[in-house]
């Protein structure tokens, strides 16, 4: 299979569960006791969900036309983990509204609530890797251009590394799930942010 | 009409539907009274039924692809087909829910929800079925590259025998909701897994 | 601006709209007093209004891909009534909400949401209708091919008189509301059952 | 990056987006004594957001199309600020939802609806401005074709130009939610109209 049509169902996939998170960012009900400020103001972790949700799967995105680009044809394997990829994006706005309306008013379970929304991070990093290790070490002879095999580990390092601090999100999520959302948070800022010393981005 | 545009449109159908499933997968209400661990666990058909629905679509992406790469032109008889074909997988969203809510707390009702969402993917397989018949058997002069009538029927051979299993589990929903759940999921399970001895995939 | 982008951004609010309808077929809440068939029949109207509305936008995807296909370049008017057509098209989802909520439970009222369901397709048509001037009879140079004045007052003709059945539906509306999702229904059935006679489709 | 597959995922952002907006157009609930004309009339500012919205969207989608149109190779600052574009819009069906809600049955939170509403826009435009601005003076060596100083500083200035409307419509937001839902009608009508002078649209 060409990759062409592989891009063009995975940019879909990928643009509607970015879009869908929104639907998890709630309208606060108008009353005449209540005042909006205050009702937007303590829905302020449907925000920060939606923002480090948002951003990780831009970058999830950004990773995969790198790594698709590099490919030449995709083959059953390939299909496969890409798919399971895909589901593990496709889960994300379920687990980002779990995340927010327990960090709101969890009532003592957003530990468990943080776990799942770190470890659903988790799940789609360990997808990515294990597609990346299909391209790049399993079947090197479908790559566009050949690349030296130290090369091809040290990509391959690259994208491992991403899943550590996950890890650490979740362990951290019994503690505190604000710790927890705050480092999944980090990590998607630090890959997103433009950085000083790259000068091909 | 080319094949760029259908495929880009039955793409985007694709793409969309599998990615509207995560609608399905409810966040437990907060509650004091219960345990989230507890509420989480006993929603395992939303779960069950999101991850066979999203592996079916899948599958068929891949073979919509497979078989769209055969053509050359598209005529009003195929995009008719298509059509079918990509209605049948819209309504799937619904038959997903339908089949998840109804495991969950059935009151005896989740025999013939699981019919009906068996009785999608059976839809589905025949809408596919018809299309496949359409572009190899009806007019093969609109394929890519001449194919010899054997292999084309051999083709659609393959294509129909994926029919069979879910005429199976509705006849078994009747029986048991779960056993023909689980004979949906098998089936998604084979098609999806790379196999050892495929060298093509 | 070229079409291409034209074409992939009206390929995606098409499937994306196309996809949304089925958020509107809705599963029966589960009760130990109610039966499951029961409740999946009353609401035939769901599904009639889900089918009609899927072939009727995928109608407009097809008709649409075959008028932009003749444009070599977009200008701004083009852009303007490709935008009018699109937003007539992502409000289906609403209307055929209303249509079926008011035909199975209306208290008399479902005249009304009748006339607005039809009233949309009405709408939807006079866009297209417009697109279809423009390209046609207003700015002919910007056609990929020449075509005499007669031939494109033909096929404008013809993308005209889609409009007719609507104007009708709409009036039967204050009869009977069947009557007018009937008309729909007809006019979408006609357009996409692939005819004997048609060698090209 | 080739900026091909950077115009897929923002088309395929911002038709979904756009799409969604429909979900916020909410149907009457059927009851025996409302009227349904009078209930859907009521909903008025459902359809005015809905319609400002789409049109805003369809008009940054144009100027998107533009504007990424002259680049010859996205780098790593592009795409950041991109996805911070394709985050404001993202965030824009909350913002319509909220707008039209509060101006139904605000308690005289309509103010600070409206205010985020325009703030909404106020930031896609923002984003838009500081994606231009890095595109053209910041790396305009990544152009398709060179284009001298002077024009480019020209572009760049009207697109920041879009940015005062927003900031008066917040302000004016606090007096009154209508006046400020029509300054964004009208900064919307004012870019999609077809203009008389435009030989070139």
């Amino acid at each position: 299979m060409s990759t062409n049509r592989l891009e063009a169902f995975s940019d879909g996939v990928l643009a509607v569960a970015i879009t869908l998170l929104v639907l998890n960012v709630k309208v606060p009900r108008p009353t005449v006791s209540h005042d909006l400020a205050n009702q937007l103001a303590n829905n302020w972790p449907e925000y920060a969900a939606y923002v480090t949700s948002f951003i990780t799967i831009g970058i999830i995105w950004i990773n995969h036309h790198a790594m698709i680009g590099r490919l030449r044809r995709a083959d059953h394997a390939i299909l496969f983990w890409n798919l399971l990829l895909l589901m593990s994006v496709g889960i994300l706005p379920f687990a980002t509204s779990l995340m927010a309306t327990y960090l709101r008013q969890g009532h003592g379970q957003q530990h468990l609530a943080a776990a799942i929304y770190s470890g659903s991070f988790l799940v789609m990093s360990l997808a990515f890797s294990a597609l990346n290790r299909q391209i790049l070490l399993v079947k090197p002879d479908r790559l566009e251009t050949e690349l030296p095999e130290e090369r091809r580990r040290e990509i391959f390092k690259r994208a491992v590394t991403g899943i550590a601090p996950y890890v650490i999100a979740i362990a951290v999520a019994w503690l505190s799930a604000y710790a927890s959302l705050a480092i999944c948070a980090a990590v998607a800022a630090y890959y997103a942010l433009p950085r000083a010393s790259s000068s091909e981005g």
